[in-house]
């Protein structure tokens, strides 16, 4: 850091996205993206915003947001759209915690929760998953903190039913709930409903798994009105025109497409299971997943030497290196093609690993 | 607020952009855009991009910033792209401000800095403008805080040369100085060579103003490259992906298309005096400007008055509510029939005042 930095970050450490190789054309399923284009018609769409970019983008977003109260069942003043999901939580963790109101997390669960923590100099817990990498939702309840729980969570792929988070957030009238809804259109269930019930939910979701626009950057934010308005008070003091005219009306298109998202997301899940059956056949431990990526590991060979293999064979998966979890990867659920590539190299490593 | 809000942002007051009406067809004379679309390379690029959005960007933005380096005269390591320069900005007051460092810039400027300030719990002082708007670039030599400077200034369109920047640079040299170039294009000569020369300098740009693409955001920060790192350290705490895939095409293609938007640029310019010319005609005071904006009053009519006047006859400008400027309108620089309509419809609001 240069002499000039603030002291505050002397400890900070950056989020470390997954690796975006140019080198090699890779399978790459190691960032959970999509493996299906966006439709034509958002292609359409964000043909025309760009030959009108000279014009500043709609603040507000308007018609993405109404387009989106739609599908979601609530109204506008309870949709705040952000430059992707990492937005909306930066948002959230300025808002909602402070160095008197801490927050908690599982201490497996997205990297960025203790980056955004170490950012703004919030106090920050870590509870432990269960054994099989479950939340127990009791950890969470009357936490006198901030709670922020990814549901589905990830990379561990498991959900949690809503009843579960009402608890939660029940539990917890005098602080706020996040619930980081990423990957909850691959088989979990999203509690938006319940922002109507409580004050003190906020629900995120992206359009970058189940809508195909992560090189857009499109999250939404869920609340209700009061907590909204707070959000909103932050995206007006840091960057009023956030979220960009072509991702803007992207966003709104996709919405109208939505048939096509969900059925591109039946598909993976078809994907999900036929590539968990052929993994467990192979010996592997697999958590059952309700996402678009299996968390798994087996005893032959070690998570960072397969992840390893993989890549000089061409699939690029994701290996992490915090303790609890090295031994697994994460894989993204691609194309039928793609996943019998991946188990076909997998198989052709853990063969070269018994020799 | 709600009562989960931070009791840190209790007194914070956001920015309020410019107005962007959906009622009405207006000429929008408001908020700084360019009246020239994005030329047809740019258009084409980000239909390929679109077509791949399911791909997550490229968080270091490797083509656009090699294109910046050569058109810059940089190298790499010391341009960051952000999602508008506003982001930029934002992660300057961040980086090298705080408690311990106040910071200080023109009473009268872009209206953002104090909120920056104000978010982030930075004590933060103001220096009046001397009484015809232009900076006395003494006024913040030997500061003992971070200084950020816009150059040219907005809303009044003044310009310091470099040489004064430059004095303001070397005479900090225990704090970072900022200069806001979002105008530059327009007159100005930017500071970027001072970057290899001192390590306490980052100079902002933006792609909103003289390269058509407001509604695409995308700013460029420069700096040596230890400040640069302190910046992509919080860049990459906050949001790696930043800057979309779409932006980051389209920002790449209109470098390669400079001389599209110089010569645009120069159109600009020419409107520019002429309505400077006519205005003057008419009795106005008209400051002396860099940039694609004039800033004007005139005895005749009050500021808000004229403001709301063209409003009814179709033009917008923009009015600020500040006691020291209320009496100005800044009136952004279109094509030449819009100016002539602007000019025509001042014309008669001023013969009307006059019966």
């Amino acid at each position: 850091m240069s002499k000039y930095f603030s002291k505050k970050y002397a400890l900070l450490t950056p989020y470390t996205p997954g690796e975006q190789p140019k080198d090699t054309q890779y399978i790459k399923l190691n960032t959970n993206e999509s493996p299906f284009a966006p439709p034509p018609s958002v292609v359409q769409a964000v043909e025309t915003e760009i030959k009108r970019a000279q014009l500043y983008s709609d603040p507000e977003c308007t018609a993405l947001v109404k387009k989106a109260s739609e599908i979601f069942g609530v109204n506008t003043k309870q949709i705040l759209p952000t430059n992707g999901s990492d937005e909306i939580l930066n948002f959230a963790f300025m808002a909602f915690c402070d160095k008197d109101t801490p927050v908690v997390f599982p201490d497996i669960s997205y990297g960025f929760y203790s980056v955004f923590a170490n950012l703004h100099g919030i106090p920050y817990k870590t509870v432990p998953l269960k054994s099989d990498f479950s939340i127990d939702y009791r950890d969470y309840m009357h936490a006198n903190a901030t709670v922020v729980i990814a549901n589905p969570n990830a990379p561990t792929g498991l959900c949690l039913p809503v009843w579960q988070i009402e608890e939660i957030v029940k539990s917890n009238p005098n602080n706020v709930v996040v619930i980081d809804e990423a990957y909850v259109d691959f088989g979990g269930e999203s509690c938006i409903p319940l922002i109507h019930k409580y004050d003190n939910l906020l629900v995120t979701q992206t359009f970058s798994k189940s809508r195909s626009l992560a090189g857009a950057r499109l999250g939404l934010g869920f609340a209700c009105e009061s907590l909204l308005a707070d959000l909103n008070t932050l995206k007006y003091s840091t960057n009023p025109y956030n979220v960009n005219r072509m991702t803007a009306m992207a966003g709104y298109t996709a919405l109208c497409e939505n048939a096509y998202f969900m059925d591109n997301c039946k598909v993976i899940c078809e994907n999900r299971e036929y590539t968990a059956n052929e993994l467990t056949k192979l010996g592997f431990e697999v958590l059952p997943s309700k996402t678009n990526f299996l968390f798994v590991k087996t005893d032959e060979i070690g998570g960072r030497k397969l992840y390893e293999e993989l890549k000089k064979k061409g699939v690029l998966v994701r290996n992490f290196t915090s303790e609890r979890i090295k031994d697994y990867n994460r894989v993204t659920i691609g194309t039928k093609e793609e996943m019998e590539i991946f188990l076909q190299k997998t198989k052709e490593i853990l063969k070269e690993q018994r020799q």
